[in-house]
């Protein structure tokens, strides 16, 4: 099915929220990305829509009678769209909504704001493949990509237990190290801890276990997309991860971005995928003529640092890295759909999956430590002096994201940040 | 701690509930595992004990006051020992509550057994070193035990929203297939389709993120252990799992008993833990005097196979491997917890570990086809004729466990059972 673009992308539609009009707002009227809040003395989570540095109450504007993400997450296309229309209109400048409405704002700024929804299980997938290849070569510098790679869409079972919403610090994991020429293992903090650029990508409509979901019906299963820095130690990582993947590298924190952008915001920043030449077609349970057309999303994504000694002379950090989810995905999100249920596998409503690190070819668009420091060997240096390989107590890592075409508004996936906190 | 042995173990204790007096009773008085259950025209799933061939409506009982498993998974020790008394003297025979109690029993043939608990994380382990081995040499005959198997307890992140209890049959996934010789991969239904036998862990007291579990209070955060399959399809592993771990050939089933045989109840069970000669000792959060004096679980486990030839005969299966916890696995329950944690994983009540297959060093102690076959090529024969490498449609695989020991009751943890469906 071909993205509705419709009214409420229109560019010239303005809120009432005046602070959703601002030029730079990630959340103007076009996009409504949903996500859970609450204020102190708010009993449980509610679920909420953010428009400029608001964000809208939905069970109090009366735009829905419950405060269950999973049940929103369940709906079919079509009541998604109308949600979706139904909240435009009333934000729209000169709503009949608009008093009734303005009571059921908050400031973002006065609200917390948790995990989108919950989160029962979460897979890492591998899309990057300019990622894959410049890991591949730190880890097999014979051999950096694998021969399943342009076949399969690789991907592992994550720690669903340890995602946590944006602004949460977490601590410097623990883990055996050990190094080639050690002759045993030894239990210390990781000595190179790193981060992971990647879209999170969070499951809508439910499918039954045993029953696999063709790709052209795929992203009816899918609600929206997310950011997510999937923080990884990689020397823990180097020798653990034989013969069954990354465990305790990857488990002690994932953070994701507190608003989902959905489908439908995205459906004008689409692009086609295709594959290179030379470049094995994908297998017919991965093809579809809309994938083909429209399976790729155009979203612009940026890494920023900012250090202790940056946030103590009142510095916000510097961008270290930016690069494009269509650019450096070899899979589209509806590949990752139809490949993970091709096996009876069972989504559920809130489950969520992270895209794999998304590095572009250039340096400069690496969206790791590991590859902007090439394994450690060469530091990137900062703007204060200050040099990097891995990362440091007290550093900050933001992941932005934004869709931007001629003609079109602007909008934005908000902050996706967290602090290094010393190990204990 | 040393693990408590007192009346509630005393095999001259008996119980009203006759069955239960039955010495080829996997459920005497002596057990007292807890499982969900519900009859039809109930609501949800209530928190049962299983007691010979009846369940004990804990709540009808009096013995809670809810139905929420994660609650009582929450107990700490005193609690759940408390527990134990209560249910173990209530059902002595002779007791006060007989009467009333009698009304809250339900033949177990009458009702529905469910997951036991609701599962957030599964994690599994590849603790079984035989296997390991075995394993490790059809796949990498030139390096079948990594190095890190003896100093870190391997284990992966599995997909826990399709574990289901025995008796939900599952359908022959399909996988992506690449021949060592085919220029490209296939979609087609498995043909390497296997069973793993495993121990399941299930997680008590939860830990607070970031916050790692010392060996020496491991075992207060789990509740008990089940019996799982883990099933494989071992051809998709082959081609998908590098380099992340398995991920399709693994995610479309897992079975799981219905009961949880408590800590409690193990305690007669239980087994030093030491390496033998030239083996590491394990690293410091990774060992305790209370890990070597009892660390291990004395279970006995087999796998039988039923074919559908053998049910249209009217036979009830063989038996086609048998082995033990203790003697297979190369870490304890304790060890697992522990470095789980180390890096600040967050563990939740309901969490579910899988121990990893657990062969023994005998063929026909091979808890995997896999190993019973020698990767296919040495195909076994059954009573009745019938030949296997993997497992056909129709193949009913059963798990079961007992722990026995002279002087004591003889405990068992009940059928982990599931028949293979043919691919849609």
């Amino acid at each position: 099915m071909k993205p509705i673009v419709d009214a409420t992308h229109d560019p010239a539609r303005r809120s009432w929220v005046e602070s959703a009009n601002a030029a730079d707002s990630d959340f103007p009227i076009q996009n409504l990305p949903f996500g859970r809040f609450r204020a102190a003395g708010d009993g449980g989570w509610r679920i909420g829509v953010a428009i400029g540095d608001q964000v809208l109450d939905l069970r109090q504007a009366g735009c829905v009678d419950h405060a269950d993400m999973a049940r929103l997450l369940q709906q079919p296309a079509a009541e998604r769209l109308a949600l979706r229309r139904a909240i435009s209109d009333g934000l729209t400048s000169g709503s009949p909504q608009q008093a009734a409405w303005r009571a059921a704002l908050r400031p973002m700024a006065d609200v917390q704001l948790g995990l989108p929804c919950d989160i029962g299980d979460y897979t890492d997938f591998y899309v990057g493949i300019h990622h894959a290849t410049a890991v591949g070569k730190l880890f097999r510098p014979d051999n950096p990509l694998l021969p399943n790679y342009k076949w399969v869409p690789i991907g592992y079972h994550g720690r669903a237990s340890t995602i946590r919403p944006s602004g949460h610090g977490f601590v410097r994991p623990m883990g055996q190290l050990k190094g080639p020429d050690d002759a045993a293992p030894l239990l210390a903090p990781t000595q190179r801890l790193d981060l992971e650029l990647e879209v999170g990508i969070v499951v809508g409509r439910p499918n039954a276990m045993g029953e696999s979901i063709p790709i052209a019906e795929a992203e009816d299963h899918v609600f929206g997309l997310t950011l997510f820095n999937d923080w990884s130690a990689r020397d823990v990582q180097a020798w653990e991860y034989q013969p069954l993947g990354p465990f305790l590298a990857k488990n002690f924190a994932s953070t994701i971005s507190p608003w989902i952008v959905t489908l439908e915001a995205l459906a004008p920043f689409r692009k086609p995928f295709a594959r290179g030449a030379g470049e094995p077609e994908p297998l017919p349970y991965l093809d579809s003529a809309d994938n083909r057309a429209h399976g790729a999303f155009d979203v612009g994504l940026e890494v920023w640092l900012q250090t202790a000694a940056m946030r103590a002379a009142g510095h916000a950090g510097e961008r270290i890295a930016s690069s494009n989810f269509a650019d450096a995905a070899y899979w589209t999100v509806a590949q990752l759909v139809a490949h993970h249920t091709v096996g009876g596998c069972a989504l559920n409503s809130g489950d969520l999956f992270g895209s794999g690190t998304l590095s572009g070819p250039q340096r400069d668009q690496a969206g790791s430590m590991l590859e902007l420091s090439e394994g450690g060997k060469r530091p990137i240096t900062l703007h204060n002096g200050e040099q990097r390989t891995f990362l440091l107590d007290g550093d900050r890592i933001t992941l932005r994201g934004h869709c931007a075409r001629d003609g079109l508004r602007r909008i934005g996936f908000g902050d996706c940040s967290a602090t290094v906190l010393p190990a204990p």
